[in-house]
């Protein structure tokens, strides 16, 4: 496609910024819509069950559109916690994260304009927080009333570190890995499982950009100040603060238990990296000769 | 198998229109075969979600029928989409739309007689397109109460970009493409997550050829003109135009946001190159250069 | 494992037996499991799509017991229809008959003994073919009461087709094929796909042995005569007939689209060749020992 | 990540002590977690198909965080019926299931924590075993009032048989193994098969330790000694007997019908044998380095 080529920029950091907002905005697109269609059918064409399904796909389409550029953090909290343990660059955080907020609003402000007719069909045009005509959580997470700050923190850091430690353990090749072009699936069904397993509590965030660019967006939109304190509660920084806590915790455990103690490349006997190169080679001329799609 | 050798047709274009034509009709089969299930039984052995999920295994079987032979796209939408960023000829153009349209078409008919039973037993042998006992919907989609043209069309746009942008991260491999093998279930995975996401407002056709050729086939059927026109709206075109501006509007943006930026293969520098002749090096390149996940 | 060697049988075709009856008995124990579970239950603990999703997987472990020695087939109409295309001997067709018979039966028979307690609970030990309390179709498969004869062999003929033909494609390396290890779990997908699709009329038997087996096992203890012609209707045959001629259509129907028309491999330039022999040969290998699927 | 260097642990016991410790705390905690959802939000954010599709990913995660260093049993039963075939060492096996104990008893008191809140708000603080508002089966599993002990021992059994069995035969490498990163997900899924198949009855513990430390760990926090004794049936030590010996059965039945007639490597023809060590040599070494399952 020769076309293209005017269009090319080399520079490394926009690449990945364009990627980790492209990521974000799939994952939001896919996975607030989900919300959107069970809340605006008042469950008629979706359930709980049916939001868990959706944000597999969000998320997996998400790492699609990105990992191969930008690693498809997709993820403030995962960023962070790949900086603090070394395996990600502290210049390059601010970089995604405002990409993937960027990417988070423009997918939640897209999302208003679809489901528009649908919106003033449900509630007549009177956005609510609350209530049984409450669209608000359709972009941001609320909690239960029975949940506390503390508790939803706790839920916050639990569900992020078993996020963080999956795709720790998905993309550690010298554990059981996952192949490359499968790590997308697999971390989007480990959300999958947070949400089967720690969505009741508060809607299971486990991530900033997920959580306060849309937020942010409902507050732009109309539906008023409570977004931010719902029942007097100042829940917003919640899935802000929790989910990066449990992403750095998630990501010590994982290189407690079994990242430190790999042996080295350079300790291995020279025939394994021989081999190496004798047992990739078939799969890669297999996707040479087979015209993708 | 020597016997087959006589029935061997060698001319390209017939054998991508029999790939074609054979993926979409076990796409449509599959698809609105569970639709009628769903609506025959009157939910008893199918809701949306089962429907979501159908058309998930559809999408992904009628990628494995055809991908090795025509690129699978068994959507008009998509042949165009890729026609326009010159990923494929206009000239085929007509041969693969004809052929998705004659698949859909010959699935349509199949399925009529399948479930005449089923149809009879339900609505008595009154074929309706609107009501408790409209079946219309079984073939083509028709949009909610609420939905105006201009939503309708809005709601096919998006679900049909983001499908194509899906299609072109999932088979992107200098970005992070699924295996070779694997493309169809993770394509359907997207359409899986359209119907959770975008399948309320009006049940996300996102495919000329999944809606016209059944919509055409329930009116030669007996549903009456009303297929055209449910509640005096043109709605009929909207499945068409919204699905073919989304396509391409999805492919532009994943072409802007990571396609365009991707090294050229011969600027690659020469050790890349014989690497990439032995084998895992994009992966482990693809690592080191995206603070892999 | 010095231990296995003594047990060791070196005749093949034993072997196949052997490989046939366990993927047949797992294919059933967890296929009739889940009807089970849910009858039994009055569908507290199951519905219809928590069975197509039991179908999904059942046949998904069915086939990795079995594939790698004896193709996997756990079905007599694929066996059949692999005869009648020129992809399985004759002469083995009554031997992996009878092992998937037998395998039914033995299955058939432990799921009675893990669901006695269950079963008598259900209907106080008055065991029914019909009725609010009837357990029969745990077993084997009944019509709707809508259902005609003709319809029902209409319904099984179209699935089996759609079974055998999603079993070629998936299986097809010169098309799109999944990758050798992932053949199971698609293949398995497709019975999901029949399920949601054409489940409702009459149970998508699409397998000889997954109903007449069973169906005899209940004759045997204790469901009465009823079992074969339920309503009075002659029923049994229909779920062995209709896919027996389903597969072969669909097989007929894949290879006319697709498989007829691949380039023979004596006529492939001669580097294609040459990574064949370094890239399928494993694949191809084990494919030659086992009439792959 | 320099930083790990000092913390790297190089005794191979204490390595796969680590790795099995890890494997069952996330695969307890995902999968007690969906039922906790699912029983304190009384069915509002899951049901028993969540229930099942959790249990999935919990397996699925539990075995990415531990396969490639331990061989990923994470349940003492499987461990077991390993060393009895002689598959893993005998000496080993105090030190896994230990791990396997610790992993499950720590996820239940994380599980308390988090959904403490939730508890509370379901009780009123009043912890029951049985009843409306019983909650002990969160953590361990309690059969249904129609099921004998020997009903409950013959549904263990064939439930852990038929997880060993399909254990086995994913992993198989000379039927028709799983690639090695696919494995996990393939468990997984029998597991999701079991659940939907052989999960009414009494809960498919299927694993030792899945069952008795949270059971314990339920009795110190103030449920009483009837979570040892519901409606006086000795219920706890079926899911510790029950699935030792279905697993030590599944595991013969595969080898009797499938593993011990492989050809043994030694009597494969040298190109064969060349073959093998161009293609399957990391996965191989993998293999033997971990004991893998």
């Amino acid at each position: 496609m020769a076309w293209t080529q005017h269009l090319r920029i080399k520079n490394q950091w926009v690449k990945e910024f364009l990627a980790e907002f492209l990521g974000t905005f799939v994952l939001m697109l896919f996975g607030d819509g989900n919300v959107a269609q069970s809340v605006l059918s008042r469950e008629a064409y979706g359930d709980f069950l049916s939001i868990n399904l959706g944000w597999w796909v969000a998320v997996t389409m998400g790492i699609y559109a990105s990992a191969g550029i930008s690693g498809g953090h997709i993820n403030p909290a995962v960023s962070l916690a790949l900086a603090v343990v070394g395996k990600f660059s502290w210049k390059k955080l601010p970089v995604y994260v405002l990409a993937q907020f960027i990417g988070a609003f423009a997918a939640s402000a897209c999302l208003y304009g679809v489901y528009l007719d649908a919106l003033n069909a449900f509630d007549g045009g009177n956005r609510m927080v609350l209530g049984v005509n409450a669209s608000a959580m359709i972009w941001a997470t609320y909690p239960q009333e029975y949940l506390t700050l503390q508790g939803g923190l706790g839920d916050q850091i639990l569900g992020t570190a078993l996020l963080m430690l999956s795709v720790l353990a998905i993309t550690d090749k010298r554990n059981n890995g996952a192949p490359a072009g499968m790590v997308a699936i697999m971390v989007g069904l480990s959300v999958l499982g947070i949400g089967l397993s720690f969505g009741s509590n508060c809607g299971y965030a486990i991530n900033p950009a997920r959580d306060f660019p849309p937020r942010l967006f409902t507050y732009c939109a109309g539906w008023g100040t409570e977004v931010w304190t719902p029942r007097g509660m100042h829940w917003w920084f919640v899935p802000i603060v929790g989910p990066c806590i449990g992403a750095i915790g998630g990501a010590l455990l994982y290189i407690l238990c079994v990242e430190a103690h790999h042996t080295p490349e350079h300790e291995m006997p020279i025939t394994d990296q021989e081999e190496n190169i004798s047992a990739d080679i078939i799969m890669k001329r297999r996707d040479e000769d087979s015209n993708s799609l």
